[in-house]
This record gives C-alpha cells, structure tokens and sequence, in this order.
C-alpha cells in the first residue's frame, strides 16, 4: 500500500467488514451495483441519513449528528429562506443565460461589491472544480506559459486539468510535468519565518519549471490550506510568496471554495487575511448552500484574453434558479450576522480545543481561523508524531458520540471542522465534551 | 474576421447598434459590466424574460415566444411534477453522496435499466462538461494514449481537456495538437456511402495520431452532431466508424448531451439509432429538467482503472436534491410518453418542413429526427450555398413572429430545432406558418 493508498484510508473511508443494519447493508449493496469503484462511502458503517436542519443530520434509526463536516449548507442545512428563493424561481422560469433576466445582475452586483476593486467580472459555472478550470485557462492565456505551483497536499476539484494540480488526488502515479508542489506555509516545514520560507519554496518551484521550459503560469492556493491541514497564521504570510508569483510574471490564484464567503469570520474571503490581491479567485460549495452555482472573478482584461480566442459558455451557469441560491445564501449570510458570528463562535471553539492539548491525550496543535479549525491528532506518547489511524478511530467514535467530522491533511491527522456557519457556543461545547468522554474511555 | 468569428456572430449573438426597450438597454449594461467579455446575448434586441410554462417563454413586454431553442426543459419549462420533488427535497436535506440516502439509488437503477448490458456504473456528475471532460480521462487510462477523434464543428463542453475537442469553440487558432477533426457524416463529405466514407476519415485520422506519437485514446460523437448541423441518415452510419476505432484500441464515446433522453424519439439514447455498443456514454442538460445534474456511464472495469490511480469526487453530483430533479424527469417521460411523442410530432414537422423546400425561397434541406431537426437556410438564387447571415436574419425574424429558435453548423446556416418534447402538432403548425409568413415578406 502507497502512503497516499494509507492516507486515503486514513480520511475515514467506509471498507466493509463491520456489522451494518439492513437498510445500511442493502443501500450499499444497491450503491456498489452502480458507483463501481468511485462508490467512496464514510465511516466504517456509513450513515443512512433522511433529514436535516441548521447543524443538525437526522439518520434513518433516529439518532440526531451534530454537523462538524459539511460547508456546503453554509448558513445551515435546509435554510427556509434559500429553499423558499429557489423554489420560487424553478416554478416561475429556469433557463440558460444568453437571455436577459433580473436576479442574476442584482446577484452579480452584489457578490462583486465584496471584492476589491478591479476583480469586477465574474464567470457563473457550476461547481467549484469548473470555476478552478477556468481560471488555470486564464492564468496560460495570460502567461503563454503553462506551468503551475501548488502545496502539496492541495485539492482544487476533479476535472483533468485542475486533477494535475490536485497532488491529493492521485493515489499512484506522480504529478503532472507541469506542476510544482511546495510544502503548505506551517511552521514544520518553513521554520518561524513562514512567510519568508513558504515565498523562498515558491520561487524556487518556479525557477524549476522555467528551466523545464514549461514556464509559469501562476501559484494556486487554497487560501486556508484546508486539504493541506489548515493553515492560518501569521496573517498576512501569503504577501511574500504572491509577490514572487507576480515579479515571476504569473497569476496569483485564490481558491476560496473552502475559506470563501465568510468561513474565516473576518471577512468574505480568506485572501484578505493576508493582505494579498490576487488576479483570480474561484469560488464554489457554499455559494448556494447546496444548490450548484460556482463562479470565477477576475479583472476584464483577462477574462478578454481568453474570449477573444475561445467561447465560454455554461449552461447551467448564471440560471435563474442559481441566482435565486446565490442571492438567498448571501443575504442570510449578510443579514443573520454570520460572519462576526463564525468569528466569535469559531474564536471560542478554538480557544476550548486548545486547552485540551496536554491535558487529552493524542491532541496536539489546533490551527485556523473563525470556523474552519484543523486539530491534529498525535501519537499520545510522544505528542508530535502524526496518527492518521488515531484521526480515524476518532472520526469514528465521536459519530458514535452523536458528532460528524472529517480530516485532512498529508497524513490523514488533522481534524477538519467546518460546520455551517449557525453554529451555536453550546455546540462547541457539545463537541469539546464529547472529545473529553472519548478521552477518558480511551 | 475568421471564418470561425463570422459564424459565430452568425449564430444570433447580440452586437449592439439595434434601438432597445429602456428595461433591456439597462440590463445590457449592467450584465456588460459584470460578465464583461463573456456577456454574449442572443438576438439583435435581446429578450427580457419573466416566466415560463411548456414550450412558451414570456417576456417583460407582455409577449409570448413559441419556444423552438430550449433543450434543457425537456419535460416542459417548469414542469409541476419536477418543480415539486425539487422544491421537497430541499427543504428535507441535501448533502453530497458520502452518506447513504433512498433517493439516488433508485434513480440510479432506473436510469441504467435503459442502457444496453455492460454499461452498468454511473458517476454523476454536475454538467456535461464534467462528464465529458471525465470521459476522456477514461479514455486516456484504458488506452495509454492521449489522442481523440471529433467532428470538425463539434462542441463538447467548457473545460481545459474538453475544449480542446471542441473545434467549434476555437475562435482564433487551430486544434488542439492530439486531437484530429473529421468531417461530419453528412453527404455534401463523404458522398452517398455516408457510412463508410466517415469510417475512413476515422480511420484516416487514427493513423495520423498514432504517426504523430499521440496515439488513439478514442473516439467522441455527439449522436445527433448536433453543432455539426444536425446529421441522422441513414440510421446505421455510425456502426463502422465504431468498429474502426474499436480496432484501433480505442473508446467509443457517445455523447448523448444533445440526443440523449429521448429527444430522437426512437429510444433513450441516440446511439441506439445506429445500433453501436458505446465504451462510455455522457449525458446532461435535460436530464433534471433545468437543475443541474448530469452523468458518465461507463463499464465497471473502465471505472476501476481511472479509480485505481486517481479519487473521484464530485461535491455537487448524486446529491439528493440532483436525485430528486433527475428522477422526476425521467418519471414524466416514461409515464407521459414523451417519447413516441416526441417522435409523432417530429416526424410530422420534418414532413412539414421538407414540404416548404422549393416553395419557399433559401429554405434548404431538412435532417433529423424527432424533436432534434436541423433545417438548411440557402442562398435563394442557387438553393444550395450556405446561408449564415440569412439564418440569422431569419431567426430575428422569427422572433418577431414570437418564435425563439437558434442555429448551427460550420457555416451557421442550419436552424436548430430541438424544443421542450411536449411540443403540441399545433405549435408546429405555428412555426411552418412563421417561415411562410416571412417568406411571403422577403
């Protein structure tokens, strides 16, 4: 078994063996019989769900999960308002968008007033993978060069070209001749110095892929390093690093499907932490709190560049029904409060997990940023080296405590908490005392 | 201006320059400064739409357009039943597919059940474009090469990998250096065997890949050639093209986007028209109706080599909503008969159609089958050279007559004639009565 076979197992995969209900066994049956391969289930005996609400998932023997994984329903699962927006607008019309219609404009005026001025130009797709697409597509029409710089852990979505810089992706095999991976700005890797270390790691990527002559195109990040393990601090790191991309003639890339839309609880996006302006930013999950709508922003002249040699069109991109999402999602998110309040909740659950470092054992260092934290889970014996097994026994203990959660990061160590953003002080809690319980059993 | 950018404003783009309604001219600028190069319009005055109900599209000025162009509301715009399992399964939960839930497996089984023995898994997906882009990424694991075959006006979706297979969407610059263009199989290139004259230019460009060093990884169609200006005659024409490139060690994939569904009126799926046995078949846009979902079906060993080296994952594919949209789709064709419908009215507007050529001046020949028709507009004088600027005269022209269809083919000179199926014998009289009026103007 490779290290990125174990890794993968180690993020919690469901690989049969264990007792199962019989509406679990015959659901996974019915799902083998059809997924074939790419039927990836989680935990060891997967969920049946058949409801849910605000941070809160109902399966189908009655128990009630706290919600620690999912960012996609960001403003709360099944959030009355987005559902009534987008149900409206698919009976009232849905069409493509090379018709005009009112909803996508006053949508598209008001997520680019979030953005530094000169990214005024957004592209509607789908997903977050056809956004990153799009903008790797940008970033060559601009260089002429087609070489690219990413972490290493990174994952930026499924199709064949943003798969290439995907390095977490690929469970054998190397990384595309291309792409050049740089170990993610922690203090592991870079020293105390991390901003100066991880833009020294960037340049010299790039010195690489100029002398393999493919060039460079630009450095794409995923601004809160989530599958990477979550990185957030210093604030501000990033600086160096996109000054070289931009001196070296690339593009600075913003990934904000994980930090964007206020996750980070200082802002809309995690770019901004840093005080860095990139040339792109992609966009995705949580921008219609499930519905699909993604997007990629830029400046006008290079969005040109690209239209003036190839059409783009996405015919599911800037529908009114997306519209409808998008304009909901973030007016709750606006008007509810929810950034301060990811801040504030975020800022008391981080504090909360950090005390239980040296008194649980197997916790070690917790990272991150409003409500996307990352909480290593070490070898209680010495408290440093990586236990991705102990992350998934974990994962597995706190469902059975009634707490959904996932990992991440090069070894599978790293807890990945990213609730909706409703989350509540008592749900902090709820998760901090069902860690102490699983600590004392263990 | 290319060859390439005059069919492109052929194909109705709005250019500015006509008198517009106040609401228009404000939206117009508004969408010019948020999408900026890619806000391309359809019509010479763009159409302010408000509502939408089964194949008619009302706009802000109080008209109602007969509506010949929208593909993806397949079941009807809006359809109730569609409208209503989407609406539900909103607001009762919608996550993406590391979970177990009911609802996509029973679509999953439902759908598969309409495909030949063999092609028995399905990734879904979120767009064509994915699924595509997916498709040639199998291609590229099952075979070691990296070469594809396309049709010379083909368009296959927006990503890096897929626009690169799609000739029509180069507006400056060449192919793709791994990719071959072959005609479509139509007469006017390959003569009256349409058959074996496009298996040799099949065979003919699989030989020029594997001199290049590219190799064949496979060979791509939309079934219907839809973009290529619709081609269906003889029903058989693919069967040794397939063969050639099944000889040759590549994939076969179908790519019933456009086809698929139902719309050929003879079955599910446009390759069965030709009695072929694809290796991958992608599907999308009316597959839920107007939500985005789409699909890759493929062989069980096909799926497990790309899964073997590469995770697959798709936040916004198989989840239950997408479920909800797909499977009431699929319910309102199969238990309204949309099918055959979609065959009777189809043939009775091709016959319709046929019988207009010689009568009326530039109208040219009729192709297709069921609701997928593809009529030539020609010079009046010789009845036989393209006519891309007459096409879209006459598509705002139609639109005068409340009529809303698009073109297509190298030149731009075919209308493009692929409604809601639920297109009523009466609608086809009022569009034949159209072209007759407008003919009697010209």
């Amino acid at each position: 078994m490779t290290q990125q076979q174990k890794r993968i197992l180690a993020l919690n995969a469901f690989e049969g063996g264990a007792a199962l209900d019989s509406d679990v066994a015959d659901l996974v049956r019915r799902r083998q019989a059809t997924f074939g391969a790419s039927s990836v289930l989680f935990y060891r005996q997967p969920l049946h769900i058949v409801k849910a609400e605000t941070c809160y998932i109902h399966t189908a023997d009655g128990r009630r999960y706290l919600d620690l994984y999912n960012n996609v329903p960001s403003v709360g699962h099944c959030h009355p308002r987005v559902v009534a927006a987008v149900s409206a607008q698919l009976a009232e019309f849905n069409t493509h968008s090379r018709y005009l219609y009112d909803n996508i404009h006053d949508y598209a005026e008001r997520l680019l007033a979030t953005f530094p001025a000169g990214l005024s130009n957004i592209v509607f797709t789908c997903t977050g993978s056809e956004s990153n697409d799009l903008a790797l597509r940008l970033a060559r029409m601009a260089s002429g060069a087609s070489g690219f710089v990413v972490t290493r852990t990174a994952y930026h979505g499924n199709t064949a070209a943003v798969t290439d810089v995907s390095p977490s992706s690929a469970i054998a095999g190397g990384l595309a001749p291309h792409v050049r991976a740089v170990a993610a700005p922690g203090r592991a890797a870079h020293g105390d110095n991390i901003a100066m270390g991880f833009a020294q790691a960037v340049s010299a990527a790039i010195k690489d892929l100029n002398d393999s002559g493919y060039g460079f195109a630009g450095l794409l990040v995923d601004s809160i390093f989530s599958s990477d393990g979550v990185f957030s601090d210093p604030a501000g790191f990033l600086g160096p690093a996109v000054q070289v991309a931009k001196d070296a003639g690339g593009l600075f890339i913003a990934d904000e499907v994980q930090p964007g839309f206020g996750r980070t609880g200082g802002g809309m996006w995690g770019f901004a932490r840093h005080g860095v302006m990139p040339d792109v930013v992609t966009m995705g999950k949580p921008m219609g709190n499930g519905y699909p709508i993604a997007g990629t922003v830029t400046r006008p002249d290079l969005l040109a560049r690209l239209c003036d040699s190839y059409g783009y069109f996405n015919t599911f991109g800037a529908t009114p029904a997306a519209a409808a999402a998008g304009l909901a999602t973030l007016q709750v998110l606006q008007e509810e409060g929810l950034i301060e309040h990811a801040g504030r909740v975020g800022s008391y659950l981080k504090q909360g997990l950090a005390e239980l470092r040296g008194s649980l054992p197997g916790i070690g260092e917790v990272r991150g940023t409003g409500l996307y934290l990352g909480l290593d889970i070490v070898d209680p014996d010495d408290g440093e080296t990586p236990d991705g097994a102990g992350a998934s026994s974990l994962i597995n203990a706190l469902k059975e405590e009634g707490v959904l959660i996932g990992a991440a990061g090069p070894y599978g160590h790293t807890l990945k908490i990213r609730p909706p953003l409703c989350l509540q002080a008592s749900d902090a809690d709820r998760f901090i005392d069902a860690l102490i319980r699983i600590g004392k059993k263990g």
